[in-house]
């Protein structure tokens, strides 16, 4: 099985020790490790094979990538010119295994998420493996454990299948974000799983559903093939930028007839802001979060990032989430992390890019 | 009239900004210049007479005084080899004041509140020093706009005089901080006035008052002075150590007969933790007060110092205080500011004395 990391994304959430230059995949926002480096040693373990490791990553991190995870032979790091979504990446990866083995199984996999149990993730990608030999298009399932809104569900149909003592169930649908009732029902009902966009197929079925389900993606991609098979090293940078920015959710993933799915329960966290730290990080005895030289006083629920080189001394608050970098500092309640957004809209109207 | 600035303090109470090597008077915790320095012009006036301006302040802060005050001849800068509160360092100005002359007025004046209406308190302090002309020891009771519990109360009895259109009252007594009720009875009442700890006297009065009522220090000030007027410029370190350490308030100002008061609004503010800040600073429309390069988003009643060249960005907090250094960052309720000495004596049993 080869596998593919997606490490394109450029979120803001985890500003200010995100940014553009430095996204989350980078940071080593639990641990001492990069999220990217634990996402390679959590899906393949510390001996797996690097020659069947993909990383499809931004151009502009390339020296970040490399230095992240020098164990990685350098013809296996892909470069995107620009992002173009999760479809295209995917697409690209599928041409350059499908170059080495057309009819290999990959598993592609998110690089800013925390495994809070990697040899379960690994069992069930081995099950999903085993499913998508002949041909299915198999999705992991996280077992949900509150009535989550922020994320997508599968919901599952009928098992058809157990690999290595793991079940393996039809897709009945994919469904959106839904709201705080729905995602109760959801819960309630037991057979919706948290989309967490990781997939595993073969890679000439894939080919196949982006052929049926996105066809102008398809074009790009034979076109890219062929010029990489000619060795014309400047396709990429021609070709990538036009191919259709879209998710491989909303265009393959939803349109497929042959979607499978493998539960997971491997302490899974999309770790989506910083409000989200102290569901994968060990807290102290009033529940905080705490990394670096901090000093808390009368203080609890809270994330406190000192990892600047000074002193962060917070006495009397409750969840609130401080996070110091050498040049910017955040300050924000715990419920509201997500509106980071806000500050760094302010910042580029301000021109005050170096901060972005 | 001889004006003696007290910048002897050692508050902790804006840690981070201040330090036990940068007190709080040497901070420009309002505006640009230091409170020091904004005190002696507050006095005095910008093209007063530095040669009757004395202050007295600690050994170590030498250098910060020197240079928050280069337009003060060195001979008026006092230095106590230790702290021994207010009634030795009152004590020693006037061994001081009266070598030179033993019948001068002088007013005392603390170096580290604030004032926003400076020639009102000179007008306070002119009327005072014609009252302090034939022996009273004058004190400024400023007028209270509020019932704050954490003053001093000084309850006016009738009027004596009337000095430059300001009446003078005889002290009917000097009363410690009230509780909440007490205080609102304080207020109501109109006749208390706030202990600011200025006070304006003849010098030879003073040390007749010290005599009479702190027997101890009188007979310190007297061999310091015989020591001073030898020439022998070992005494202070010898002598002022084994000075009793007592405030003016509780050895003097309480016991003596002849206690008068000028009232006077003059802006007067102890800027006594970081809460307080909002009382003296223009704050924006959201009732902030910030300083530096601070960016706000919906944030409300709150006090942001980031003068520590660092972006400091607070999203969604109400009532915060965010005080950025190079090397210690504090984050506090306003309402809890002045418990910041539970983080000084952690760092002190943590054994961190550079961050205190």
């Amino acid at each position: 099985m080869f596998v593919v990391i997606m490490a394109g994304g450029a979120g803001t959430r985890f500003w200010p020790r995100s940014r553009r230059r430095l996204p989350k995949q980078f940071l080593n926002i639990v641990g001492e490790r990069p999220l990217l480096r634990a996402a390679v040693d959590n899906a393949i373990g510390a001996d797996g094979d690097r020659s069947r490791l993909l990383v499809v990553a931004g151009s502009a991190h390339r020296p970040l990538v490399e230095r992240c995870l020098p164990d990685v032979p350098p013809a296996n790091l892909l470069y995107e010119p620009v992002g173009r979504n999760t479809a295209p990446a995917i697409g690209f990866a599928c041409v350059e295994i499908a170059r080495r083995d057309a009819r290999a199984v990959a598993a592609v996999l998110p690089s800013d998420h925390v495994i809070g149990d990697p040899p379960a993730l690994r069992a069930a990608l081995a099950a999903a493996a085993s499913a998508a030999a002949d041909g299915a298009i198999v999705t992991i399932g996280i077992q949900p454990t509150r009535p989550e809104t922020g994320y997508g569900y599968i919901a599952r149909g009928e098992q058809t299948a157990v690999h290595g003592g793991q079940p393996v169930y039809r897709v009945s649908s994919f469904v959106e974000k839904p709201g705080r009732e729905q995602a109760e029902r959801y819960l309630a009902a037991g057979n919706y799983f948290w989309n967490a966009g990781m997939f595993v197929f073969r890679v000439d079925a894939m080919l196949a559903a982006i052929r049926a389900h996105m066809p102008e993606l398809a074009a790009g991609l034979q076109q890219l093939a062929e010029a990489l098979g000619r060795g014309d090293s400047d396709a990429l940078a021609r070709l990538y930028p036009a191919l259709p920015a879209q998710s491989i959710d909303y265009g393959v993933m939803e349109r497929v007839e042959n979607a499978a799915m493998v539960p997971a329960s491997c302490g899974w966290s999309d770790v989506g802001s910083w409000a989200a730290l102290p569901e994968v990080q060990p807290l102290d005895a009033a529940g905080n979060a705490v990394s670096g030289d901090a000093l808390l006083v009368d203080t609890a629920g809270s994330v406190v990032d000192a990892r600047a080189g000074r002193l962060v001394a917070v006495l009397g608050c409750r969840d609130l989430v401080v996070v110091d970098t050498e040049d910017a500092l955040l300050v924000v309640p715990r419920e509201r992390a997500q509106e980071v957004r806000q500050v760094l809209a302010l910042l580029e109207s301000d021109g005050r890019t170096r901060l972005l």
